[in-house]
């Protein structure tokens, strides 16, 4: 949790903290801002102390929505510095940073740089600042593992709340595709057809996800995935737009939206079949389901998330499938990691990879996805069933958002 | 343009680039892949050869659309690694960095570094990785003068169509606002009414704006404004949701949509004031149009930018305002600079700041905003009117899209 801050900067023996970015869609910025119209911000917090938050004078009403304590850019003389710096753009801002660090109260030590900005504008700055400022000592920290991450690593009831809405607007708008697609007319090739008898595209239905999200007031700033046959197979695949929605081939519907402005996250996946599935497709969904609902009722609190990665990978390697427990990088069977923590970033602590570090638990506040998934690229079908759950402190895991596992959805208009 | 990618290199002396994040929402990457799902890429780029496209494995199909060369991450054994590397991820990660640079041909020679993405990852791998490799030296640049800005300030005509494309969805979405905004019914004290009888609130048209925009596959991935009264005059001020929609108060809509997943901008302002306008409101507005008409009839083939923001300071000091030719960052008047390139980044050279440099000027190819304005938050109101302009080869500044300047929009339903 955001309070759990100074403590980690203590933990690494970090002095101050600065974040680059705009407020929005930038979730260490975002932490502390709440987001808002700010762009090319930045935040110093020296340990202990809080944050100040550095903005151009122009979007002063948007920062003073953030609560914290302010300074505009307008404040340094861009000028004065400019004719000090030779017109050198890169050492002008270093010098405005050197004076911001100042009133930050930040004047030695180490200091950790996070956010996510401009590489090379950030790069050479600091280039420069590390040489008028060498009692400052600026330290990167893997993303993964950042300070940042740590601390959102467990959510507060407040943040809970945001993703669980999330998952409702999520389950909403999925639940209007399948009742758009199981209403159609379909063609004698299995084909289904738009109102207007044309063949309903993938491209279509992402036409729909798109618009009846943002209708929520929710935005898809990852993207999403809907993706039928040999796609459904490749997991990162959104789909392509052009192939046709067809009857019996497994879909596999990804969608994780956000908060408007780069808030909170909601991740879940279903898999379907319309109209009926061949007997293959059905025995590898079973399996799927399976190895999902062994997982809902194992998950212990405080275990350490990649055990029940390794108990998802001996489950698929005893049914014939490949995993990553027995081979490297496949790309057939089981191919990912069993989920990862969810929040501002899509993908966060705790992490399920067989090699994650042992702290990565099922600790109280934790939200997670558990993911378990087949792949059959070459056989044309894939399979995901995905919830986010939420490690509650008396042990419960909590499914965010409740929605049916149906694999085969029924047709109202054909019958086989 | 893009092809003028190695001449620049070779200016700023760089022998390789190196670009980092995702596909989409990160222009010097997205003008290398045309965007895709493709997340935590990488490019390098030898001068004078092709760039290679880094990924993971998962997404080999998104990042096969780019048509580049490409090479999965997996090609370097993470387990090997992070032995080698104690388990210290960043280490990890500048080891496979150092056989990227060498599969790459990049051995020697100074490297720009670009994209935005997780600054703390990148730096701290980068400070690893100039340990490893001190034959290669590390070189951040001004994100506002990089050679990607550089490259990307004169456009082809396929990317002009792209942005004349986005003009034509932008001018719709705002033709949509007026029809709805005009057909309110009005109550008494003069605040619009949504079809319920209830207010109509800045927020509904916010969603009405993000949905419309959703409507036409196009995405807000920098916002919009949307604003009334006070918050008009205040440049960046996005709209208050929950101010009520009132006749006689000027409206700035500045709305500036992106292709999906990350393309080219369209940029567009226009000031409106319901009903009716007050006097003041009137000659002030009648004051913006007309620097704005004699701009347009001004504007030259290969003429500096920034001496068209001196016209227009000019121009409105001799009418009484404040303007930053002779007032510190007003926050009265003339407030911001007259213009900016519009492609992949909302805001691209050329600038138009009194102290941009002289080489950004008015070449054929370039595209830019035209768009004065004057602000007095304490008189709660606010103008700007913005148009997207394209410089033909021909001498001639071609509007990319068209829409009327109507001021005072007649309410269908209320009369004074």
């Amino acid at each position: 949790m955001k309070s759990d801050l100074d403590n980690l900067m203590q933990a690494r023996d970090l002095d101050a903290l600065i974040v680059f970015g705009n407020a929005e869609h930038n979730p260490p910025m975002y932490y502390f801002t709440g987001g808002g119209h700010v762009s090319h911000a930045t935040i110093i917090k020296k340990r202990g102390e809080e944050p100040i938050y550095f903005h151009a004078d122009m979007e002063r009403d948007e920062a003073a929505k953030s609560g914290l304590k302010r300074i505009p850019y307008t404040k340094y003389d861009f000028d004065e510095l400019y004719k000090k710096a030779n017109k050198d753009s890169l050492l002008t801002s270093a010098l405005r940073y050197e004076l911001m660090f100042k009133d930050a109260g930040v004047t030695s030590g180490r200091v950790g740089v996070y956010g996510t900005y401009d590489i090379g504008l950030v790069f050479g700055m600091l280039t420069q600042l590390q040489k008028l400022s060498p009692q400052l000592e600026f330290v990167g920290e893997p993303r993964e593992d950042s300070i940042f991450m740590r601390a959102m690593e467990t959510k507060d009831d407040a943040e809970v709340e945001r993703i669980r809405k999330m998952g409702k607007i999520t389950t909403g708008v999925v639940e209007k595709i399948r009742e758009y697609l199981t209403s159609r007319d379909v063609r004698a090739d299995e084909v289904l057809l738009k109102e207007d008898g044309t063949p309903l595209t993938v491209g279509d239905v992402h036409s729909k996800i798109r618009l009846w999200v943002s209708e929520q007031g929710a935005e898809l700033p990852s993207g999403f995935i809907f993706a039928i046959g040999r796609d459904a197979g490749v997991p990162h695949s959104a789909g392509t737009p052009s192939d046709l929605m067809r009857l019996g081939q497994t879909i596999v519907f990804d969608i994780y939206p956000a908060e408007a402005g780069g808030g909170y996250y909601y991740d879940f996946t279903r898999t379907w079949s319309l109209g009926y599935a061949t007997p293959e497709a059905q025995e590898l969904y079973d399996q799927v389901k399976e190895i999902f609902d062994q997982l809902m009722d194992n998950f212990d609190l405080n275990a350490a998330f990649k055990d029940y990665n390794k108990m998802t990978c001996e489950y698929f390697e005893s049914k014939g499938h490949q995993s990553p427990l027995n081979t490297k990088s496949p790309v057939e069977g089981y191919v990912h990691s069993l989920g990862h923590g969810v929040g501002l970033n899509i993908h966060e602590r705790p992490f399920s990879g067989l090699t994650a570090s042992d702290d990565q638990r099922l600790a109280p506040g934790v939200v997670i996805t558990s993911e378990p998934g087949l792949y059959y690229p070459e056989k044309g079908m894939g399979f995901r069933i995905e919830d986010t759950l939420w490690v509650r402190a008396d042990g419960v895991m909590e499914k965010l958002a409740e929605y049916p596992y149906d694999f085969v959805l029924p047709m109202k208009k054909w019958k086989k």
